[in-house]
């Protein structure tokens, strides 16, 4: 019977453990189609091989976004069964781009453990990474997660909170995208005229509309993903819980914010880096998603002229047009906000 | 700010204009299998690869109405964004089959504008195309669509009203089919033994399946189409308007008229030309879509002995089986009607 | 208008009739990304290419009951649309791989009639097969199935109830399962370190998690199968039923159960042969889905070192966990059982 995973608990973890995670995934182009479906992403390199093409990639990629899901998803059965909460993301960086037809893998490096006063539960601090079926890297993040102990005597595994960067140094971006022939980046397909010295610092975009969630829509997402979290999925076990509702999976929030920022920042067509990630609070079905974004940032890239970046706050809420800005009351957000996004994306110059 | 697309109004169009419509889309096979999980389609052309191959064509082609429903989502973002109504379709051409690799344009021109009498709002009439990666014009198609204007006191950008064609000629019939091996369209495989010389003026057929639509399944099918038009995805905001509901993209109708039509005239492989269309009532998730059709012109091609053309009438309705083939009433039209559907199909003489 | 298709009648059918079924389906790649994101399948080998490679496939094979349900469902509209109940399936063997691009078609054979004593209806008893484009039989099964009269004063077509092994023999496993390199298995990748030395006859495995089952999800699932039996689409219809909701296909459920029963059992990465199944109690949208499994025989392969068979009942529960392993109180089933599945699976040795 010891056969079925239970699940890590705070104690199972030790500092400096790496953990290969299971089920490799052969990414086809029917994942771009399905992620398309599921978002209504817009981005002319994701959605078209002759624009992708035309610019220099050798075909449209995967999304960003979706290699950081399916990443993400092989590290749950060996992190997070047994979370409480997922604390935050820091260090996220895309490595190199994932094509249709590409295979990725998924391991960990346990780099903190902090137990948490009760004594009933502890944070564990992971280092994941996404590869290639050769072996390339793809995707390099952390993640902060609170875990439940399995007993509450067994002594603390470690004692030791990394550091980790506020953000991302404009130098470590740009890896995952090709060298871009600015000339053949063809604005009007792309769906605005706005490329990277268009913009400026303290830029805000609402991004207008709203998507309203379905169940069967972030459970479908995150099966897709191979995330078998039980509290997106289990409703009969929910309903006993403290929401008595399944939990939108975060990154599906994360998914919905950048299909909406779209309007407003159509030529975004790359996401570098995630510097921070907070889901401030829970989504669930039924609730209706808008967004928001700030331009925190502007960087052009080392040895590049083709692409130059913006580090961009996305905030998105529920229930809540966002025309104007909600975000912190003083040091509490406001109440409507599910998310707080820090990340970089690339433009054409 | 004015990065955000707000969408045109009815006073931001102008005669002859030509918009190239953002977001090339490359429509993979994978398009085709959720297009087919959608609707549950059964022609075996669009099915099946040996059996296309078998009667002439490469390889299965992409659905006809998949291509329209994804040049039309082209055109939502520069046409119908602050729509009031759909008003119709016509001299819907499909003019060049499309395989699974191919990738889809769009491109449109405004042929008619009419402000309304209250100049809040005024129609505005579209010619609009979809085109391959190499150019080559794949469907073209009419349709009018009451837009709101942004200030009622601008004059009206123009004052004409086009002159359409009430049916497409035979004569424009069958350029997207390509010639037909007859014997080799195995009529058992196809799941009808009726070819075109079979069917006949003014027969009737209940399609007798119904399908009850869910919220999730058309916000992923309009979504698949890169159709972001807010009223299908923004509970929110609709909760406080007309309906209080997300309507249904009216070509998630169409697809599944078409899908139930399979029941009656299975070897109707082919759309090749839609004469005129209207969305009689709204659709909402949870209503169950039946339809029937009838058969209202019979017509041979010219210089070609493999396929005939059915002209066909397809009403689809909600809550309401259709054995007794609900349609007008008088004038009006019978309460439960929600489409009346007019076009050419092909099928193997 | 006899164009349409109104299913047969239990006094349609004859001893010995022979039925090709319409609609190849083609089923590519798109096809196993759609599967996995509607039940979260995380096998290695079907969700890997170079996985799949390394032990000795040309590439990921399709999902098993993926191609089960595609046949199953080509079966319906000759067999099953006036059905009352599925009632059960023996000696169901899976008898050639299938790869993304390959075309499937469905023939069946009428090997029984029995009519129930009411006159109103009759056990049809057909043995369906499944073939791939050049002819080869992938699947091959019996399902038996109460089937309405049209006319109760029609004299019965037959009357003759076939004899059906209980189990399939373990010498008529593995055809299906090319010879595999175990020692290229990678057990960190597959999920799991036990191989199928490491199980034992009576070993019972908690699959821990639930699904819980939502209407697009399962409509979704079932036309990906082309499968378009009205009681799990039609509301209206359904709504003046016995059960007043739609019904789920009953091979979602199995499909269901299969993806949790990775939880204990990650290396049964192929199944081999379906002995007998049972759907016990209808499932519906809303309810959480549960399972467990317990080894009921083990057997070598003649003539195989590289994989072992094990004989597996997996039971499925709605909205109750199965930690207690709830099966049958004396002859009856526990009242929340839904499944009741008998069939082998291939482990590597």
């Amino acid at each position: 019977m010891t056969k079925t995973n239970p699940g890590n608990f705070f104690e199972d973890f030790r500092l400096g453990q790496v953990i290969a995670h299971a089920t490799p995934r052969t990414v086809t182009p029917a994942f771009n189609v399905l992620y398309t479906a599921l978002y209504g992403a817009r981005f002319a390199v994701q959605s078209s091989d002759p624009f992708a093409q035309a610019i220099g990639y050798p075909r449209a990629p995967i999304d960003d976004l979706a290699v950081f899901h399916v990443v993400f998803g092989k590290t749950v059965p060996d992190i997070s069964l047994n979370a409480v909460a997922n604390l935050g993301y820091a260090e996220c960086r895309f490595m190199h781009p994932v094509y249709p037809g590409d295979t990725l893998s998924a391991a960990s490096e346990i780099i903190g453990l902090k137990e948490n006063r009760s004594r009933k539960t502890g944070v564990v601090y992971v280092r994941s990474s996404g590869f290639k079926q050769d072996g390339t890297r793809v995707l390099d993040y952390v993640r902060w997660v609170m875990v439940r102990k399995r007993d509450e005597a067994a002594p603390a595994p470690g004692d030791r909170v990394p550091e980790l960067r506020a953000a991302v140094e404009p130098t470590a971006l740009g890896d995952a995208c090709p060298p871009i022939d600015g000339a053949a980046y063809d604005l009007a397909l792309a769906g605005s005229p706005h490329r990277w010295d268009d913009y400026a610092l303290g830029d805000k975009f609402d991004h207008l509309d709203g998507a309203t969630v379905e169940e069967a829509e972030h459970q479908i997402a995150t099966r897709l993903y191979q995330n078998i979290a039980r509290v997106h999925f289990d409703q009969f076990s929910q309903a006993q819980g403290r929401f008595a509702r399944r939990l939108v999976y975060g990154g599906h929030a994360i998914s919905i914010a950048r299909a909406l920022s779209f309007n407003g920042l159509a030529n975004a067509f790359h996401i570098a880096a995630i510097n921070g990630g907070r889901h401030v609070a829970p989504l669930f079905a039924g609730d209706t998603v808008f967004a928001w974004s700030e331009v925190l940032d502007k960087a052009a890239l080392p040895h590049r002229s083709d692409v130059g970046s913006l580090r961009l706050r996305t905030v998105a809420t529920k229930d809540r047009p966002c025309a104007d800005f909600p975000y912190r009351n003083g040091g509490d957000y406001n109440e409507a906000v599910i998310l707080d996004l820090d990340y970089w994306v690339l433009m054409p110059r």
